[in-house]
């Protein structure tokens, strides 16, 4: 039972709507296991950014791993290590290491590389058949590539990754959150372009990245308090969710629970 | 004993004065033991940030309460809690809960609500007459509305909340410290209104909150050593009473100690 | 063996050059066993930021010492701690205390105080014959005094701490990185001022405070993998080691591994 639990609204985390997606930069184990016990509850998964888990003991990933599990969070290698792997033409080996290491999603991006649609479609389905959750990733790392995309390119190519079969798709943001995806270089939501991608998609299998509070509380205020979120800061899982329940002064009386 | 000890000046922590309120978004237990052990006898007050008590497990606000009061330090929950429980008409449950939870400081704040200066009187009373240390808040957290508050108007609330009985007045700033109270949207001091509140109420009885380094040299350059500030990230007390000595370049040889 | 390591590139760390020196702000000992468990091998300097260790308790302090060195990382007291020494004329029970507490290296700085050039040599002899591994820091605290220093002055001031025995030159930056050294007000390389200091010193004795990640990301791509950085934030260790790796998008492809 929570504290003052007869003030709050209600929301059923890890139900598959409002996934708040952390982001582990190399967290130590007891720092996560302390973290996971009193928020672990409000985290559906947990990245582990980039390339950090291939400079960190195997054993000690394997251990972290396990923590998520026992937390019921899904973890999974960051995109830019599938990147690396794939452009080593491993990704066999790496699917093998992931599942070794008990991995239990893939992240599928383009974010520094280019792969060709087909590819994109094949290795969607091997990694969906290999039994990961599939995440693929829409974004360019590099800002300037990234503008190169339009809100059209975009929404195209969330559709065509879920069509190919990937559960959910991650629009890139990024650690900082500016100047990448829907966000200007002011970390500013650039709202046609964000319009466009509402509506010609299904938005509960989007997760947005918005690793700021400013971000996290307007896409709250725009698209409820099950919104999919992503790129969160560890220490900001327990804020986050006060965000989507409207117990922070940024949503209070203005979200919508529903 | 201090290492160094035969380097540093002295200052009297928990003495009533130099107060500094830590803000607490959600640590877990190891973690907040950790960091009590080393910089613990410096603060004086942890706010448990708004609503972020009422979406953690009660046995877990329990023991962090306790670990906070073996450490000296005063625990309160956050003012948009309180004004939830206001709305709800479910304050005396709100207190009930917190005195239950071990709770020794209640804040009561109007950051997003309105409460007239009667029932304002009336809280303050009823809070202190349940034994908490009464903390009252003058400010509000959305910047356009608090913009409306001239100087005048923040004086005249202190001064009326410190003859209601509250023991201290904190002075909104949120967790960022931008465009709320004495802060413009750079989060830079207005010197003007700052000088106002200074010379019309008693000094000694505000919390400033001063998330930002640099706003936190401002005070203590300007007010000394032992100005009251609040909002610290928990992180940073180490290095705000670093600065409170002048055992940091920004106050080194600059600071008043008396 | 690391998780994924098929895929990673090989670099030496604690080989002499590379050096991360990461900065400690007053974390607790638990916190700091968790960090170094997982990145520890990714660091090479802790320095106890400005004059913190002089709060803390000096059998805490001991203990963190330890620590560091059962990870082979090397700490030292902040060079603030060092100034108020200095010009309280108690250097000789400075370096006793330090020797005492199992610090194994010492900063020399100036940065809020004026030492002449002999002085600044006696006392890094002293330092030297005393066994420690002897640092010295190039730049001032304050910005506008910092200003004051051409690119030809600081590049006089490091061959000179050289010459005189120091084993390392920090390049101040503070802890913001921002309108010091080689950073203008918004935090970019000054590339004119930078590009003096590489052809006029000898680059892998100067450690270059760079506390943000993009900082981070320019050095690695100007100077290549093994540069050596400093006042890293110590949950950014391990970010840091990617990026030196090219396993994040921002050096991905691009980093001189050499």
């Amino acid at each position: 039972m929570n504290a003052f639990n007869f003030l709050t609204p209600q929301r059923t985390p890890k139900a598959g709507t409002g996934i708040t997606m952390m982001l582990d930069k190399g967290m130590g184990p007891v720092f996560l296991i302390d973290l996971l016990e009193i928020s672990g509850r409000y985290a559906d998964l947990a990245k582990f950014g980039w390339g950090t888990s291939a400079i960190h003991n195997r054993e000690l990933i394997k251990e972290k791993v396990e923590i998520y599990h026992s937390y019921d969070v899904n973890p999974y290698p960051g995109g830019t290590l599938f990147e690396i792997a794939y452009s080593q033409n491993k990704l066999e080996e790496f699917l093998d290491e992931a599942d070794k290491l008990g991995f239990s999603a893939v992240e599928i991006s383009d974010g520094t590389i280019e792969i060709s649609k087909e590819e994109r479609m094949e290795i969607i389905s091997t990694v969906k058949e290999q039994g990961f959750l599939t995440i693929t990733e829409v974004g360019k790392k590099d800002p300037h590539q990234d503008q190169l995309l339009s809100p059209e390119d975009r929404l195209e190519m969330v559709n065509r990754d879920l069509e190919f079969g990937a559960d959910l798709v991650l629009m890139e943001a990024r650690e900082g959150g500016k100047g990448i995806g829907v966000f200007d270089n002011k970390g500013n939501v650039k709202e046609d372009e964000l319009q466009t991608l509402i509506e010609g998609t299904p938005v509960d299998k989007i997760i947005w990245e918005a690793p700021q509070k400013v971000q996290q509380a307007y896409f709250i205020l725009k698209l409820g308090a099950n919104v999919n979120l992503g790129n969160i800061p560890p220490d900001e899982i327990t804020a986050l969710e006060t965000m989507r329940l409207g117990l922070r002064g940024d949503t209070l009386g203005k979200v919508n629970l529903g």
